[in-house]
């Protein structure tokens, strides 16, 4: 425990390196890790997180490097976490975007991190939590959270973002039909990214006949619809001022701290159902479990009737 | 009990109204629908079971249309579960395309059932496995299960299919890169659709590079890639020549009989981890949740410490 107050401290002085040793040892899920969240989990709570998604190639790290420069400019700390997914196609790329634009005021105040995403059939917690507990306990004034909107990464971004952006372009069209259960309903902020673009205006004014078809008793019945043409900065400035605006009406309606304690409750039952799991399936079940496989594969007997035999057991 | 004995043997004699009502119950999870899944079991693992998944747009419903007909066409029974992510965009177009192709002998062997995808926060298991299940046990010699290929869905196909394929299309670049992670690792055999338009001829070399770059110890190392243009029913008769290749290689190969029993071994995890946390979470574990929500989110405690007396109580 003592060597994690030591690094407790030198995170609450915002020390880049301890950042990144803690973040390294939360996303590896190293012995210990919990002591580290549990003693760092009193100064959280300040930072304020934004979560950018949407499918690939619509612009979400032109247009999460865009706000980084705008808020640096402005002076505030930032935390950034992108999620890569684990792929063969890329890495480099987005990496070396990332390092260009980085001058020496943003190198201060900016620290940005890249994380994997989980296996396919990972574990039901997500590090990009714990990672955000630890930027926000360095003192960071916001974090940005970006991931691809596929798979389980948009989810995790509900969990944590005080505002969720997704980001379309004019030919999402496709896209947002089959990814819209997830999309849709986590959006506080649309952005239809390089809005010059044929099939713009009708893209949005779709979009927007959708919005309006969802019941008015919907949280996010008043989402946004904003242009950007990220490449040319364009937009930007008016994504920020709606972000502060989003933020305010989540603080004076009372939602703000309605949607952290929702994202606390989850994260709490998220964590005992992974405690549960991990405590059940000891060594002794993994055996019991193989051993009866091929009597199960073979209809001597049901999985159902094994499994009550199991849990008895 | 007495009224599944009797649904079960309407199912056993290939009963359309009684394969519905059981998908339907197991479906909405009513009470009861496990004795029923129980006393189907030992009917089950004759069925051959077929995987479809990929981008929004490849293709999907398409090829899966196009197979229907072929199979049925052989005087296949068929089974066809179409995972319709409950959006606002679909719907009555998909279920149009497929009424149109049901002419009468079709309409004898094949049975076509849509269901919703899991709300965003979904439990751990999937009723696709328990809808295979049910059409297995009624005698289907083949099973389409046709899901886009976000979200949670693509790895739940994996969780039964015996062959998945993953449809893609010359312009599916920049999908794949982002999906990858699920999408390459499940496909046995790539269909790149749409295969007329320009740039196939490249993707396709892509795609193949990255395939053999791929350590030869993975078990899709020698995934086919397959060109078809569907809607003009090109390449569907190669497409199922390389299914029926593959079900060869399982079989003769002892993987078959591998991969099922690791399909059922992850079933059961799933079964008893989602009975694990629906036994804890009764309703004094979450009203003691509910209850210190507040004192956890003003920091007078934190997660982990309440989290360890929750699991004692």
């Amino acid at each position: 425990m003592i060597i994690y107050r030591e690094l407790v401290d030198k995170i609450l002085a915002n020390d880049k390196r301890s950042i990144s040793r803690a973040i390294s040892l939360v996303e590896n899920e190293e012995a210990g890790s919990t002591d580290l969240l549990k003693l760092l989990f009193k100064f959280t709570g300040k930072a304020y997180r934004i979560g950018i998604t949407g499918p690939p190639g619509a612009g979400k790290s032109t247009i999460t490097n865009c706000l980084i420069k705008l808020l640096s400019d402005n002076g505030f700390n930032i935390g950034v976490i992108a999620v890569d997914p684990t792929s063969p196609f890329t890495g480099g790329a987005l990496l070396g975007d990332r390092v260009r634009m980085a001058d020496s005021g943003m190198l201060e105040r900016v620290f940005i991190r890249s994380m994997a995403t989980r296996g396919s059939l990972g574990g039901l917690c997500s590090n990009i939590v714990e990672a955000s507990d630890i930027f926000d306990a360095s003192g960071k004034d916001f974090i940005l959270i970006e991931t691809v909107g596929v798979g389980q990464s948009e989810l995790d971004i509900a969990q944590t973002a005080d505002t969720t952006i997704v980001v379309l372009v004019p030919e999402s069209g496709d896209s947002v039909q089959a990814m819209k259960a997830g999309l849709m309903e986590i959006a506080d902020i649309f952005v239809i990214n390089k809005s010059d673009r044929a099939g713009a205006d009708l893209f949005i004014s779709t979009l927007k006949n959708i919005l309006n078809l969802r019941a008015p008793d919907n949280a996010h019945f008043n989402a946004e619809v904003l242009k950007t043409i990220a490449t040319k900065n364009e937009g930007i400035d008016l994504l920020l001022r709606e972000i502060l605006q989003h933020k305010k009406h989540l603080i004076s309606s009372g939602e703000f701290s309605i949607n952290r304690k929702e994202h606390l409750k989850r994260k709490i039952i998220d964590l005992v159902n992974t405690r549960l799991y991990i405590d059940f399936w000891k060594e002794q079940k993994l055996t019991n479990l193989e051993e009866n496989l091929d009597s199960i594969y073979n209809k001597s007997t049901d999985p159902f009737s094994f499994i009550e035999k199991l849990l008895m057991s």
